[in-house]
């Protein structure tokens, strides 16, 4: 048994009560717990050593990205994060300083976006370093935005650029907040999610969130390539072409969204005038039936859910 | 440095925000989000694999521990439970039947306090399993009972038995979230506490959370000791003479509290009917100065701050 398969078993009957508006499979839990007009969110997420950051790491950086993660699910349901607690676990002979440091880079996130560090625990970690952040934010009950909701025909839209993330943004990406918090005011997406797993699972688990699975559209040429992936192929760096880097590298933090196609050219126009420097592409539609395809100018062809094999060989060839 | 000496450097210059009621320190923090009248208990537990329990620990026991420790620090505050995430740090080649095993012990537990289990995350953890519990409670505002908060002459009283808890307790010990709740509505103590570190140490951190420290005065032969660390001494499986397990021992997850005095007997009486099957002690009363000592058919005896080996050798004497 794979690791999804036990969170499936595992998610299948957890305890209940009427608190939870959403539980275990969005980007955050949802909960309503008596603030009039707003919802909870909750989120936890662990970084761990020799997982997501190395011995060396810049430890600033290390306390950034975990913090960061969190921040970044709240972004995806358009909330604003309030408080966080922070576990952290120490290896035996941990260094003093590197843990300050790490504090240091976290501390800095959290006044940028007003996020109050409330405690926490330590504990001792034979195995090596591990933080995890529980995090706290709230939404106005009428514009949370969901993984659940897409329609057929509605334009899919990403914020920045794709693919390449290891070679550095993955340390010091800056969670989409304002983005996400400014998209909920004026044009109320019909479902977001952020993307940690890499464009095509992270599409999946938009498409599929609903009641009923839908499928998608992409045009390859629309994809926002970043210039990392780009330079880390033609430096023999990475063997994905770019655009298969886009879809699958993961750890990018950027919003997926999708809203109704007629809203598509209004939301690019504002979106400039708001966002001058971070780019929101519309990289393909919502269809019926649950395929995902993409479009390049040899034609269509589909993405498998696994898909980067199968596509990998297609955008080689 | 220390782990101590750690926390109290990064708990120093914190980002807060107006929503923090109490931060880093107590057994919760307290967050104001705008409920009416109420307040919100947030807190993060984690219980690794060779620190807390074992290979060999029955896997329902793990799941229980992990809740019960947050739990008991709501109750600590006079909270009721809410929701919780979990965070599973998995080892590679980990026993899938295992983590469901934890999860029943975990649920099971949830369900009888009405808590939530609203979903979680899960990574690998190369050095063992990690469990991470992040949980939500609340409380009213005017009944929150905080660390601080000792007056002079206040009684200072235990629930349940203490020392001992390695021999099973800190397994399988329920959170007294239902004694919390019945103190704080009928005699909303001055100060409260979860007794995890030890009687000993537990009880500085009453005295000291205040704006002014605190002593107290003990009587060795009120101590509550439990049957556990008793045989345990008698059967040589324990150096320590038992009223010095039930000072140190650690892992009791009872309650420490204070009332003033003149309701202590009306206390008695009315724990006795509501609650006949869990001992109430008045183990002694709270002074001026910050000295803590203890009497018993010898004298009084000072209770350093290390204080067991010097009690040891009193009390091994």
């Amino acid at each position: 048994m794979n690791e999804l398969d036990l969170i499936t078993r595992l998610t299948k009957s957890l305890p209940a009560n009427d608190a939870v508006v959403v539980g275990a499979g969005d980007d955050c839990a949802v909960l309503d717990l008596g603030v009039p007009g707003r919802l909870l969110l909750f989120k936890t997420d662990a970084v761990v050593e020799g997982v997501h950051f190395t011995p060396d790491t810049p430890p600033e950086q290390i306390g950034h990205k975990a913090l960061a993660r969190c921040l970044s699910d709240i972004a995806a349901m358009a909330g604003t994060p309030t408080a966080a607690l922070v576990t952290l676990a120490l290896p035996l002979g941990f260094d003093p300083a590197r843990i300050e440091a790490i504090y240091t880079g976290l501390n800095a996130l959290a006044r940028r976006h007003g996020v109050a560090i409330a405690g926490g625990e330590t504990t001792t970690n034979p195995g090596g370093l591990l933080l995890s952040i529980a995090l706290l934010g709230w939404v106005e009950a009428g514009r949370c935005v969901r993984r659940a909701g897409v329609e057929v025909g509605d334009a899919l839209f990403v914020t920045g650029e794709l693919g390449g993330s290891l070679a550095g943004k993955h340390l010091s990406f800056e969670p989409r907040l304002a983005e996400a918090r400014w998209l909920a005011v004026h044009f109320l997406p019909h479902a977001m999610i952020d993307l940690s797993d890499g464009l095509a699972s992270d599409l999946r688990h938009l498409l599929q969130a609903g009641r009923e699975a839908r499928g998608a559209e992409l045009l390859a040429r629309a994809l926002p390539v970043s210039r990392a992936a780009k330079l880390a192929h033609r430096e023999g760096r990475s063997p994905k072409p770019p655009v298969l880097a886009a879809l699958t590298d993961g750890e990018d933090f950027e919003l997926l969204f999708a809203v109704t196609s007629r809203e598509a050219v209004l939301l690019q126009d504002a979106w400039r005038k708001q966002f001058p420097n971070l780019s929101l592409k519309c990289i393909g539609k919502v269809t019926t039936g649950t395929a995902v395809t993409i479009r390049d100018q040899h034609g269509s062809k589909s993405l498998p859910r696994h898909g980067y094999v199968h596509f990998a060989d297609g955008a080689g060839g």
